[in-house]
């Protein structure tokens, strides 16, 4: 329980960090915080939630994390269904926080027929800079694969591991650095779902994409690392 | 004395950087700091003191973690009340000394009906970009909450304790990333009051509710990491 | 072979992170990560990638590190060929991925009479902000050289090897907030090559300072850290 | 000599990267990376040299880190001129060198009646946003005697001191973020000297400030931590 508690919150926090950043501050005037802040607030929430609770749960706050890590053989294949509910569990109360939140400004409302709405994934209509369905599987495959690639050889016991926290949030602020245009940067279908359930309409359908890339990706980490980087003598 | 101290310029360092920033740097036209720079700041100002004199004091600067930790079981009873006297001396003397700078520059003024004056915290007319008190409320309630469950975690006995000043420097950056245009951001008792002195007007009444929702949110996040998350086993 | 692969993963993401966020993101209008958020995606793959696969290849990722360790006596000069054919080889499929989501939003071309086309390396007419050969041999060289001296010395058996990771990935972060306006910011022949050849044309010709400047500059801080600043006694 | 060879190279590569970001980088219309970046380059100038070169010389690079160092009873007396001689003499040559690559672009003009002129530091009308020489004062004596405060409480033998060089680094970034349009920040004499070096006039005239203010709040911050802060029981 505790685990799953661990997950919970700092899934909480990737999407309330993460997303709110972008509905609050990317866009005002001359002060706002742009895809730069966004991508250093979805960083941050990892790189301070691996910190915070790590030692509890692993930190994998994305179903693709833990899918990732099952196949790169470290983590249970029981463990998988329960770390995805809480992570998901996660997400969606911090979507409903930041709508309560968002509620609190005048005039506020979610335009479903716009990219990006309420900090939703989406490709071609729906991708904030118009990308193909294509490109974005692309993008999100590609991301999401290196993205395990550093969690699975930051964490290796012949690695550094105290650093991994640094190494797996930052990870994902670069992420986000090359890929909010396309597709306003997923890699986690966690943090897809929270948004697209608040959202409805076209964002909703399109969601698919966000967890089937995300998680190919991820599966195909664990086993490239596992079969050709992984050091198997003893350390 | 030595604790006191070092909270003392802690907390001045927090206010002369976070507030500093925001009233030098963050407006100018082009090649102005920013939300994000001045969520640099505010983080920066926490990570360096704490490698500075966190060994001296537990590096808190802030009320609102002084409760927590004791909410948490982490820090006494009895060292609050110095604790917060010596936090908010070191944020109204540096409130004084920003306000020394400021007066350096033709035509500087404090306007108190201008929301974020001197760098102040505010809700509705006096919020950035115009949150209700509500939303205010939520925000602030849950950053600190959050703030709190990453610094009780990342101090864990079991956590790998040496990073924890990289983590929760990071985790005020991140919070004001998200939460600028909401309330100005607090999370900070003493932040707030050592502005709103210098301020006066409207800005010092809504002083309150950043005494109020950082305190509980802290509390409360101290009584779920003690009972829900933490390991109360053996080290 | 292990060593090998983590040289292409780690050139790919190289490449991938530093020049995509350049090609997708940095242009934006208003919310653009402009060249700070490149700036910090290129240190960041090497950041990520140090602490992930270092400990399997060392982390080069650039024929100019791998040269520049050689001379500081570091790196073997046999595994000089095959790990700069990894480098390109990961440069490249990076380079042709950029290439493949690049297309999927409509009106993509390569302007091969542009600046900068396709994140491409130039000087002269096809400097960013128009500097001459000279200035951009100059600037590559010194940038370089510093580079190694900073790799070189992080990892001194002396020093505090284990931020060696943070170390050189932000000093990438640095020589490109220096000097994306001067060459567009090579310091690494295999990125310089990866870019040019799909842009071919002038910037393809340019090619040859951006291997002979990042060099030279690695060879000579090698031979300065090793005869200069090294310690040679006993550790 | 090693010595004062890496405080050669390190001060050089503070003043390279620091004014090298601000005279290039910072200015670039839309994609520029303003104060933000050069606070960055600055902070990290520190960062990566301190972990190349810290374990050499103890990696000051600034005649008032070694004046504070030795208020603070951490710095012998006799190596103050030698360490300052060093630091000058490599601040000089990165300006000579930034002049040689600034030469590379058309029109390129050092204009000394300019506030900020060739990254130069000034007060009064050579302030970049217009702060009294009083402002000025105040502003460097502090951030020095702050710098400083950090920079003895990271590298005390009770504190996690291998986290120094992070702490060191991003301070000077924040220091940067507050105070740029105050004085162009110096903190750093040797800095001020190389840049109005090749400015003269006027900004030359008011190096006087930049050596003054910042060796005072040094020495002020060395007294301070010894007398005041320091832990005297052994370690």
């Amino acid at each position: 329980m505790r685990k799953l508690l661990a997950e919970f919150f700092g899934t909480y926090w990737l999407v309330f960090g993460g997303c709110g950043s972008a509905l609050f501050a990317a866009g005002i005037p001359d002060l706002g915080i742009g895809f730069v802040g966004v991508s250093l607030a979805f960083g941050l929430t990892v790189l301070t939630m691996a910190y915070a609770v790590g030692h509890i749960s692993g930190g994998h706050f994305n179903p693709a994390v833990s899918f990732g890590l099952w196949a790169g053989g470290r983590f249970s294949a029981k463990e998988l269904v329960p770390y995805i509910i809480a992570q998901c569990a996660g997400a969606i109360a911090a979507a409903g926080t930041l709508f309560a939140i968002a509620t609190g400004k005048a005039g506020f409302a979610i335009d479903a027929s716009k990219a990006g709405a309420f900090a939703s994934n989406g490709f071609g209509a729906f991708s904030p800079d118009g990308y193909s369905m294509q490109a974005a599987f692309i993008a999100e495959f590609i991301l999401t694969m290196f993205f395990l690639l550093v969690i699975l050889g930051a964490t290796d016991k012949f690695a550094n591991g105290k650093f991994a926290g640094i190494a797996i949030g930052l990870a994902l602020t670069l992420i986000h650095l090359i890929s909010i245009p396309i597709t306003n940067t997923s890699v986690n279908p966690a943090r897809s779902l929270s948004q697209a359930v608040f959202v409805g309409g076209e964002p909703l359908s399109q969601v698919w994409l966000f967890w089937l890339a995300p998680i190919l990706g991820a599966i195909v980490a664990g086993l490239i690392y596992k079969n050709l980087l992984q050091d198997t003598s003893e350390a």
